[in-house]
């Protein structure tokens, strides 16, 4: 795996060495996650099809689906006009990108001055992911 | 305008008081664009119902379109699993969100290798903001 290839030298990763990641579902368009992404990510997302991100939390190669199977296809990688931020257009294997078992990380919407649960558990976690 | 709503309260801002902002058309369901959000701005982007975001170069609140006109009118507002990004759905006035002239910011993709131009320049960047 190369990781100086010239696309890749484009991005421009903040001092941390990441770049934002915006998910988005290829087919339906509804935006999914939000991820950060290191060059060695980017080059390994490029090289396998699926995505890779960073976990600041863990501190590590993060493989989305490596632990419940819900990998996520990528379509297409888009780059911003400061070539700060990636978009991610992916197939999400299984429906549930979010660790919470539901399609989307994004399942709170402000309605009337409050965050408003919108989206139901599609999969419980539990079984997403096992007892832990 | 009050800072300390318990809506924005619930958000986590990051060690330098912001929050990612994925900026979504919410007829198309393009990603448009990708800023940062302070906790003044969430507050002025609700009560105003136009997107104001934080401008990190600029270092001060930026009410997008205060110059050219293209305003935001925001439709909706979610927050992800963890309470730390944000996705706006918005109208964008003018139709042009990117400061080339430009639908979206996102307007290169990775093909074969390279970043490439897909979206054409729908104004001259002059023509929005007068020769500087």
């Amino acid at each position: 795996m190369t990781l100086n290839q010239d696309w890749i030298d484009e991005i421009s990763f903040d001092a941390s060495g990441l770049v934002p990641a915006i998910v988005q579902d290829a087919e339906s368009g509804r935006v999914l996650m939000f991820a950060w992404m290191n060059r060695e990510s980017v080059a390994k997302t490029a090289q396998t099809g699926e995505a890779v991100y960073f976990s600041r939390s863990r501190n590590r190669l993060w493989h989305k689906g490596e632990q419940s199977g819900h990998v996520q296809k990528v379509k297409s990688m888009r780059l911003d006009c400061d070539s700060d931020v990636l978009l991610l257009q992916i197939e999400q294997v299984g429906g549930i990108a979010c660790h919470t078992g539901r399609e989307r990380c994004f399942y709170r919407k402000l309605i009337d001055g409050r965050w408003q649960i919108t989206d139901a558990v599609k999969q419980d976690p539990e079984t997403i992911y096992g007892s832990q």
